[in-house]
């Protein structure tokens, strides 16, 4: 086997079961045959490969190493999905958690265009985590949209994102939508001197995908906030390579995987390093305590593996968001701290009088809680 | 609310959390804000309306209708999936079950191209179901997938498919393998009369799409076996409708959907309802019995929806696969009658001393089965 590409899985399997069921995902994930009809041939060169199955602190739960050739992989995503995850995604109790991808797989992939490097320079923007909203709510008038944008990229606010549930009519709707919204963001920051940059929604059926792309820089846009599970993972990382987008990837329809712990994947595996992988800038996650499930394990293993190191891929910004508030930004500077974006949506709206006000206080306590 | 589109969700929540819990589904899926900031014109136009919510059958579990503006899924598929699941799939116990769409959706897809009028048409083959296998195992050279694919055309099989892990180096590679089978398969054609057909495996980086496409339809085979959630489900609808494509879906990488009962989708909306938008011909799924957890009563509401009524859209053969063997064919034939696809891989290859012999034994065997 030229390049190893290991994925670890945690097995809901009783001892007794443990090896078997881990040589059925090697073979399930390779061959799907009958052992009879494996050849030596076929199993020197082809076939997963458990290099370990060990007790996972629990009487039924195993971790089980496969090594499998990363030529299998076609060293892309859709395979790399597939072959990791594709066929025992339909049994149970087969948890992925871990993938050491091999250099000749990194080297592939571009990564994410600014990182977290690239959007401080871009915002002017270093030693403090950034501040993000949403244009919301869905179905409130592009007036509406206009003034939040000015009033956030007035009060000092780094990124403006489109709610991920915005639906303009069509594309001219949506192109003439973000113009203004841009218009706005840009008229403050000619003001303020800043660099407040805006990602509206990218959405919409696989023809269109390029012409709202092309609205979006049309604009005067750098960035787009793109849900890979409702475009396809190489989707997005395609059109973020083609054009060089800022992305923002949001968490939709990807739920499932988290939801059941004995299956599926960690957060940070998917919504961490396979949205990395596929050029994401910044990866939107919700926050333990909101109105969401993920724990502070999750979501710190989520940090680390968007933050750490992967090839030579830049690092991306964790974002955590759904339900924060005000009072929650002493916890989340304390968790992830200066390189993180806080998301507060309807926290920022609902806070004061005024998005201007609003986005005020919360920068001021971002910049003195962190240091 | 102009157009109706009817979400059925199960909800595991007691009695005296039902109804806030569909009323919280309504407004994460549309506005995403607080109670607070909801104004009467949005409620009205734009958050969903709870229209029942009732006990389904145990105390803790309940089961919410919710009217959504059609509007706000863009009568596309991205936005369907962002609309009924995007953000509720990252909470817990919140299942859907059914898709009530209204006819200003449905009249936006073409659906199956061929579907199974066409499909027979093409095979020329009425009143029985069909046999399919694939080209197995992962690895092996083109030589014997060659033989594999004339001795089945020969024997009479109906519809060869790449199994779907088969990863060639590169494009050319793809396309010279694809060309070699679809001359072996199309050789046995010409002395059997029938009209056995070949579908290669769509897999790969999005950029490559089109050419792979290119290359399967330049070899002379009229379809793929295309698995929707690697690529994108809109991806694989707009390639269907682009090229008129046969598309044998796979359902390699939903399997989080279905593993946890309380959560996620059932097999009949995904497999069934959303890959026939999508324009699948065919949909594979794990048959029970074999090495996945699907039930009898999940298999038969797939069924259903692959070849009921939806808009105008033509039905689709469901195709139960994984781990058949040549005992399973009555119960097979009992539960699905005549209009399916039977999707015999290893327990073909491993039947017979030959894949012509097994491929005679297995259609005899559906042929004398159901009349």
């Amino acid at each position: 086997m030229a390049e190893p590409l290991v994925a670890t899985y945690l097995l809901t399997r009783p001892a007794a079961e443990a090896a078997r069921a881990a040589r059925s995902v090697a073979v399930e994930q390779t061959v799907e045959v009958p052992e009879s009809l494996i050849t030596p041939d076929i199993e020197a060169r082809v076939v997963g490969r458990v290099l370990s199955v060990e007790p996972a602190g629990r009487a039924d739960l195993h971790r089980a190493r496969i090594c499998y050739d990363a030529a299998l992989s076609g060293f892309e995503l859709p395979r790399l999905l597939n072959l990791v995850y594709g066929n025992v995604s339909l049994q149970n109790g087969i948890r992925l958690v871990d993938l050491d991808l091999p250099a000749s797989f990194l080297a592939r992939f571009k990564g994410p265009n600014y990182g977290i490097a690239g959007l401080r320079r871009l915002l002017k923007v270093e030693g403090r985590p950034l501040l993000a909203t949403a244009l919301k709510p869905n179905g409130a008038p592009t007036s509406e949209f206009e003034a939040l944008a000015g009033d956030f990229a007035r009060g000092g606010g780094d990124l403006l994102k489109d709610d991920q549930n915005l639906c303009d009519a069509d594309v001219p709707a949506f192109a003439e939508r973000v113009r203004r919204v841009q218009a706005a963001v840009s008229e403050a920051n000619a003001k303020t001197g800043r660099n407040t940059l805006y990602c509206p929604i990218l959405c919409g059926p696989a023809h269109e995908l390029e012409d709202r792309v092309g609205a979006v820089l049309r604009a005067g846009a750098k960035g787009v906030l793109a849900p890979p599970f409702l475009l396809g993972l190489d989707t997005v990382r395609l059109l973020a390579e083609k054009h060089g987008l800022l992305v923002m990837a949001h968490p939709s329809f990807t739920g499932t995987f988290f939801s059941d712990r004995a299956h599926g994947m960690t957060p940070g595996l998917l919504l961490g390093t396979l949205f990395r992988l596929a050029g994401c800038d910044v990866s939107i996650f919700p926050n333990p305590g909101g109105r969401f499930g993920f724990t502070a394990e999750e979501c710190a293993d989520l940090s680390a593996r968007l933050t750490g190191p992967l090839g030579r891929l830049a690092p991306a910004f964790p974002a955590p968001a759904g339900g924060m508030t005000y009072e929650r930004l002493p916890d989340m500077a304390r968790d992830y701290g200066t390189d993180c974006v806080f998301l507060v949506g309807g926290g920022l709206l609902a806070h004061s009088k005024s998005v201007y006000d609003g986005t005020r206080a919360f920068l001021d306590a971002i910049g003195g809680l962190v240091k």
